[in-house]
């Protein structure tokens, strides 16, 4: 998969330099290059083929790769070998007006509608982790949704076409998760029709919205509506912050940085407070709710499930986008697993040269098992988007059936697919052993930001999106007749007794898999559902506090159902191939849906597999048979491990650039010219220290 | 536990300043220090009782906090209030800095073998993430293990004094794990009395060494050894880097730093380039191995063997290290839990005010868990020292039969511990939200430093470690007669068909769980084993070769091996408490015991628990059981969280710091003044930015 950053050991061949060092090696082995080189030249098929199918089709790639390649063009990224900006300084300041410097090339870069990077940055992360990507990442898309046709006539091309700069401010010190619970006031004065902003303590102080620190002109504001002292719940709000002259804060407003971060450092998350600011009362984005001249509130009735919408789509992108980023991360590893030797202990005649890393079993374990992972996490993108976009139609028909389980599809696979993607990467940067431990590597930046997606980011707690979902899961199981997706329920809940029956090969097969999927999940949704009532029902709880007591229960049989469908739209992708794929292919994405559920069941490793046990349907026996063929499965697709991740070619020349790099650092330039001092060090404390530990204690030995 | 770290919500009382802001809450809804008041009273014990256990005795507790207590003073770090230096403008020389800042602290305070910093940071970190701290955390130790009396008495004082500034320099860029494949050589010259060192090659680069770039004086070097051509393999020299006048290198010396990692950014850890370096005959460290004038080179049978000792009291260290660091994070979370509310779903009559995210189930349940694992490393760590220390003795007198069983206990326990709190500390993290990824909330930090440990520093992978601890099951299995740790196997495997017996509140006594525990290291170390025989025997494969194949298998035996001797440890140290220990502190220590057992087994969230289910010998109604059990341990251990987890007094006024500190970030101070504008930001891309897409596109509409 294509991955645009600039790591250690990413680059194109033309922009090798001298190859002498890397190919001076100990003992005549191959040289990292040389290891590459193999490694590329043993896979079955051709690696762009394979590109196609992710990207979805040749346009797509064509056009994504060409975005790219004139962004990098100027942002002037295109010597690897010269340290990035990102890896030397980190003050504040440097990094927040790199992101502004990459933000203005990604934003200007083609036209609105066909801009490659309005969900992402020049660095395949979130748009948002960009103080210019908010705009198309949060701001125009919340726009569209709230605001009445008037309105989106007259805000949209403005920011479309970059003459303000959005963002959208919803978080506060003291409310993340539970929305309603915002406490910044909108109070409308009828004198003056305009509504007064402010937030009247300490905790309704707005903290974290991307970009308000410094960059946006201008934002979404939810505020708390008062109406004659009549509350009207949280409703969305156009504000102007910054004087577009002098950039200077609009009166009232106290705008700040929050300061570093894991990631997401150059977005310039912020804070806000607010004095009496008073805005028109025509930048009430008033698509689901308005308010008239004399104060007069009106809503429609469906306000709160049409705004679902806009979380929807976030979601929606995340799945797809934090797919990539795993893969981008494993890209990564399995490049550097193939040119990192280290050990003897798996050496063999007749030069007995070093292992490549590749080559330890765990690490061929850890690289496919979560390879296959990101396979099926984009599979189950490819297929909710389909569902996703039918949506608005039914919607703008008066058709909300779907809703619900689209909701929680998008609830469920967000969580799953950004648990996954971070767990992963965090796996894929333990696998290059020191070295992943550098910012240089790039691995710590990827995972960091992937970690915001998992649990944070313009929405609450994973543990709240799995609540989602259970709750679906409950009410469909109180309903009279199941809910289309869970009437496999049934048929499994029939016969709980019975045992699986297959045996060695037959694990390989997708259906035999699904069928071990669905059984599962049968049993844990059936046995949380009973543990629900029977607290309802025994402890007198209300069905929320029921579904808290047994929330631990109830996350394992949502992960279920959700992995249910994720191995069901992977064998529907499977199907849907273009008829011309070649059959090499073919067989590798066939493989890589087994071994995703062969491992999810039986891997030693899988943190859910405890879910599949206990109950007699598959023997000890049969696990072990499982676990053969994860083995199998990894050693057929050890040849085509690079052309699985790898779009393009690098080289693998990592030690060359890792001293170039080094020797770059704003640190060891000027202390190079100076004798290897670093003056301030030397100067303030070492020279004292020595000098202080000569005279205090015990005399000078030296 | 104790927890010296200034993060947000943890100061001292008497360093309250005005409260007014935190008690204006929203519907008359207890105040954040209000709730931590409340959760304070609420325990059966005085938590200071329950610190004296932890630390071992009144006194060493009582030095400890004395001397973070002086060096707080000395580092000005008392006003609570006061941003950070390391939150705020984080560039490397500042970064360096301020650890040498720190570093000088620590070090001068106490005496050399009195001081509660030699192997600890003011920050509880390792002390080798302190530029000054890996004198004694590294060079000490290693010195005395392999000098000569005469070299260490020549030496040791100089670097005990401050006179000197140590390092330890093993890594290079090609090797880490592997360090046989060392690649710099130290060539004997007959002529001088000298040897001569070189890095031969970009591969053979010293890369990674903590303080090498701009701090250490000195270091051991771990180079090939050559005589008249033969290589003697690697032997540790003491070589100087430093010219100590000017600190210029010294001749044919590069160092540099590595530039910003993860976390350790203050350890400066470098990079250094040798290029015929002449050091003295004299200085290859000879306790182990020596060279007589004339080149012949002799060294003891044991050298090897001996040389594990280094790498053993690290483990060791780190064990127990990251054991309160675990803590450190959970205390954090704890009280953070105690005074965040979020979300109406729980509220009830009369004023259904917003629930405090500790009433969260899930929350609980990793607190509480996260909190047993804390517990049972420090358990676990307390019983390993005594075996450990009773090491030295014994081979002192020629006595080598326990060095494998520790070697290996200490192994397993080092992988077991690291990677448990790296997880836990993790978990910490996330479970404070959007807050938990500041770096002003200090948990990024302490998650960083710990991953550290888990994987690297020093010694290589974790997946080494568990390698470790199999090579020595198997070895066991394959003898004539067992050793005596692994005899219980022989009773499991005797009868492998029968099933447990207990039921209900049974699963709380600890020696059902040990049973359990035992019986399920049984199954899968046997079965290991046997995997691994028949690849040798059926595949023709080496035994290396075979436990390669086999790694995932072996990894989860040797992790049950390992959990036996942790729960067998907490057993010992609950049997052991002093007499007069408070029958509430038993209690609660007793609980803890239990729920560490049995979240290992049965909760849903446990990455293992697979391991125990499948052959049957637990039934699904069993673990159900388990289950109950563990709610209802939760709900008996909440009243005294903050008991178990806080010692001293911490107000729990959060926001208020939280806006305290931000308002004084250096990006935040100037922009205040300017009426809110980030000045380089505004000039050189934002006005730009506008005005380019004002005139760029469409004509203006602002
Ligand atoms: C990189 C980044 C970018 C962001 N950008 C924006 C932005 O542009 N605009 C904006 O408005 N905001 C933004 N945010 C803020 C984001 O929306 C919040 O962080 C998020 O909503 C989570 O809220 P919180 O941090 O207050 O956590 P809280 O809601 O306080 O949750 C804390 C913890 O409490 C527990 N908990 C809370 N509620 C429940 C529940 N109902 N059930 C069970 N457990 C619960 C969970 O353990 C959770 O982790 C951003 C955040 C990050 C990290
Ligand atoms: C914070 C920090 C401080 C440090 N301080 C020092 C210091 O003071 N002095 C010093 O000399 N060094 C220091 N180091 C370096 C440290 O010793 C190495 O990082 C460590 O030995 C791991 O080696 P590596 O990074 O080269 O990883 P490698 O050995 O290259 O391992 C890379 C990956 O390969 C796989 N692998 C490698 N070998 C095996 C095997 N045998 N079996 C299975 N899989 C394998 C694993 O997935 C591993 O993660 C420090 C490192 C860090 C991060």
């Amino acid at each position: 998969m294509v991955s645009q950053q600039r790591h250690l050991g990413l680059q194109r061949p033309e922009e090798q330099g001298s190859t002498q060092s890397a190919k001076e090696t100990q003992n005549g082995s191959l040289s990292q290059i040389e290891r590459m080189t193999q490694a590329r030249n043993g896979a079955s098929f051709d690696p762009s083929k394979l590109a196609v199918i992710i990207y979805g089709s040749k346009e797509e790639l064509k056009t994504t790769l060409a975005a790219f390649a004139r962004v990098e063009n100027t942002l002037g990224h295109t010597d690897t070998f010269k340290l990035p900006v990102a890896y030397g300084d980190q003050t504040r300041q440097a990094t927040l007006l790199e992101g502004l410097r990459c933000g203005k090339a990604t934003f200007q870069d083609g036209e609105p509608d066909t801009n490659v990077f309005s969900e992402r940055t020049h660095l395949f992360s979130l748009g948002n982790s960009n103080p210019l990507g908010l705009t198309n990442f949060l701001f125009t898309p919340y726009l569209k949704l709230v605001g009445t046709e008037e309105q989106v006539k007259y805000w949209l091309p403005l920011a479309e076409e970059g003459k303000i700069i959005g963002s959208y401010t919803q978080t506060e010190l003291g409310h993340g998760t539970f929305v309603a619970g915002i406490e910044t006031t909108a109070t409308f004065d009828k004198e003056t029709d305009e509504f007064v902003v402010n937030t009247p303590r300490e905790s309704a102080t707005k903290y974290w919205p991307g970009a308000i620190g410094f960059t946006a002109t201008h934002t979404i504001l939810l505020a708390r509506m008062i109406i004659d002292g009549q509350d009207h719940g949280i409703h969305p709000f156009m504000m102007q912050l910054k004087n577009l002259k002098d950039f200077k804060s609009l009166e009232g407003i106290e705008l700040g940085d929050i300061g570093m971060k894991m990631s997401y450092n150059a977005a310039g998350n912020g804070y806000a407070v607010f004095k009496s600011v008073r805005i028109p009362r025509s930048n009430l984005l008033m698509k689901h709710a308005s308010v008239s001249r004399d104060g007069k509130y009106t809503s429609i009735p469906l306000r709160q499930k049409l705004l679902y919408g806009g979380m929807m789509n976030g979601r929606r992108v995340m799945i797809g986008h934090v797919a990539f980023q795993l893969a981008q991360a494993l890209t990564i590893a399995t490049r550097y697993s193939i040119v990192r030797t280290q050990g003897l202990k798996l050496a063999k005649p007749p030069n007995f040269a070093e292992t490549t890393i590749i080559n330890y079993a765990h690490q061929q374990h850890r690289l496919l098992t979560l390879i296959a992972k990101s396979y099926v996490a984009i599979f189950a993108w490819t297929s909710i988007n389909i569902t996703y976009s039918a949506l608005p139609a039914l919607q703008a028909a008066g058709n909300h059936t779907t809703l619900a389980y689209t909701h929680m599809l998008l609830c469920g696979l967000k969580a799953w697919a950004t648990q996954t993607a971070a767990d992963g990467a965090e796996e894929a940067r333990k696998m290059c052993g020191g070295h992943g431990y550098m910012l240089i590597s790039g691995l710590p930046e990827i995972v960091n930001s992937v970690l915001a997606t998992r649990n944070l980011t313009f929405e609450g707690e994973n543990y709240v999106r799995w609540g989602q979902v259970s709750h679906y899961l409950m009410k469909g199981l109180d309903a009279e007749t199941l809910p289309a997706d869970l009437v496999y329920l049934e048929t499994y809940y029939a016969d709980m007794t019975s045992s699986c029956k297959s045996v060695g090969i037959d694990f390989r097969d997708s259906h035999v898999l699904l069928d071990v999927f669905r059984r599962r999940a049968a049993k844990c949704i059936v046995e949380a559902h009973d543990l629900v009532c029977a607290a309802e029902k025994g402890n007198g709880l209300s069905r929320e506090q029921a579904q808290n007591k047994h929330a631990p229960s109830l996350i394992v049989g949502a992960r279920a159902h959700i992995e249910v469908y994720i191995l069901e739209a992977s064998i529907k992708q499977l199907a849907s191939l273009p008829v011309d794929t070649d059959m090499s292919i073919k067989a590798v994405l066939t493989r890589l849906v087994s071994l995703f559920g062969l491992s999810t069941i039986s891997s030693p490793f899988s943190p859910f597999a405890a879910s599949f046990l206990s109950d007699g349907y598959l023997s000890a026996a049969q696990i072990l048979e499982m676990r053969d063929q994860i083995e199998q499965l990894i050693q057929e697709l050890l040849p085509d491990i690079l052309a699985i991740c790898a779009l393009g070619c690098k080289d693998g020349d990592v030690y060359r650039r890792i001293m170039g790099w080094t020797r770059q650092l704003p640190i060891n330039v000027p202390a190079k010219n100076n004798g290897g001092v670093f003056k301030a060090g030397w100067e303030q404390y070492i020279a004292p220290f020595l000098r202080e530990n000569r005279e205090r204690r015990f005399g000078s030995r030296l």
